[in-house]
């Protein structure tokens, strides 16, 4: 570990405890956060996550509005809703399959607006997940980290029949050399367990994993559990403000490919 | 514990396991469901819920829908945001203030709509958090519960202080035993540590507590943890569909309050 390296774990290590002080802006961090944790060195795994990462859910809107009664702007509560009742089965500790969760959210937000949706209904409207299409710049990007060399593994909080459906309809099978979900642990991302079960799957250590991500909280876990990170920020993706800021912080795949190929 | 308690118990946790049905409805359980899961006896300590449960949080929406650019529509976002990522703090073994974490919440869906908003803006936009009033029946049922024997407890996400303040000014603070927080243990709820350490604070067993919260992901939380539960179905409450259903339902606390003292 180089000495740049160990300085920006100690400051991870300083701001989770409350001992140091933490950004205060929303997207990206200053231009000094971004020197200061620079990260020279090529990680050993690229970690993928799914779900807007690389797969583009704007398609959902349609079915997930329609089932709301035409109110497309509830997707976000709908999907914020999804997220939290997976951590919220996860803190109970429960697990069930992503969709079952979404299917539930769904049902929730629907009641809190009116709407009496059935829970064969709901999983119909939210059944697009499995075939979206990869943003634009998805593939070319993969190719070229492959070709420099990288080791590419996806890490989805989707089941692992879930996100081999996803990636044969997306096209994105061949890509990764090995598809990581956290059906496998029980746990959903970011629990601390999750990254830490899979740099041990992967038989690598914690910070020789990289992960990207268009979540704030997928970042803010990975750093938490000592991974590096790149933030895709995406349309409506959020840096967590409190949470340690992220190496990479590009608004698609194709710019944090670029930057992951300069690194030595 | 009698049999129809313990039948009770046991197929909570079948559903736990994913070995029995779940219910497939939103709201309520079916007549059947409460008819099996009816709780005679009566519980040795009642736990209150604070936000929402107790508080009315209605008056918030014209501070924070300000923030947000007059789009009052974003505040169950905002809250649904607030309360997923107190658990992605949890699930990466950190900790911080609801209060702060709040108001990184509303950073973030500020944001995601276009509107640039300072920590301290944020935070000023939820400050009248510290200032709800007692929705109207809670007063007077919290006095027939006394009244009639019971002891209360509030068992809140807020902090030792914020509730504090939170019960001086809603004229509450005078109605509980003891005011838990989840600052310490620094574990939100709903999960299932913070439920236990609530019930070996206060001496009794799990299944000696009884929850009362305007929340599906707390009730549900109580639930998996051994507790027993009554949900007040506020507008904007949805029970988690694929969780256990409480033995009380009602839309308020004081039709909550006759069941509870109809308890032998």
């Amino acid at each position: 570990m180089n000495i740049e390296r160990r300085e920006f774990f100690k400051k991870s290590a300083l701001m989770g405890l409350g001992l140091a002080s933490a950004p205060n802006v929303v997207a990206g961090a200053s231009d000094l956060n971004h020197e200061d944790r620079v990260e020279k060195n090529r990680p050993e795994i690229l970690f993928f996550d799914v779900n807007e990462t690389l797969l583009d859910l704007t398609v959902m809107k349609k079915s997930v509005g329609k089932a709301l009664g035409n109110k497309t702007e509830l997707l976000p509560l709908w999907f914020t809703t999804m997220l939290q009742y997976s951590l919220v089965s996860t803190v109970g500790r429960q697990y069930s399959d992503f969709g079952v969760i979404g299917a539930s959210a769904l049902q929730m937000v629907a009641a809190n607006n009116g709407i009496s949706l059935s829970e064969e209904d709901a999983k119909e409207a939210i059944s697009p997940i499995l075939s979206l299409p990869a943003h634009p710049e998805v593939k070319q990007s993969l190719e070229r980290l492959i070709k420099d060399g990288y080791r590419l593994v996806s890490f989805t909080n989707s089941s692992n029949k879930g996100v081999e459906t996803q990636f044969k309809n997306a096209g994105l099978i061949d890509y990764f050399e090995e598809r990581l979900s956290v059906e496998d642990i029980g746990k959903f991302k970011p629990h601390a367990d999750a990254y830490d079960w899979a740099a041990r799957k992967m038989g690598v250590s914690s910070n020789d994993c990289l992960l990207v991500a268009a979540h704030g909280w997928d970042i803010a876990g990975a750093l938490w559990a000592n991974w590096r990170a790149a933030f895709i920020s995406r349309p409506g993706a959020q840096l967590y403000p409190i949470a340690p800021t992220p190496e990479i912080n590009e608004s698609n795949l194709e710019l944090i490919t670029d930057k992951l190929i300069a690194l030595k």
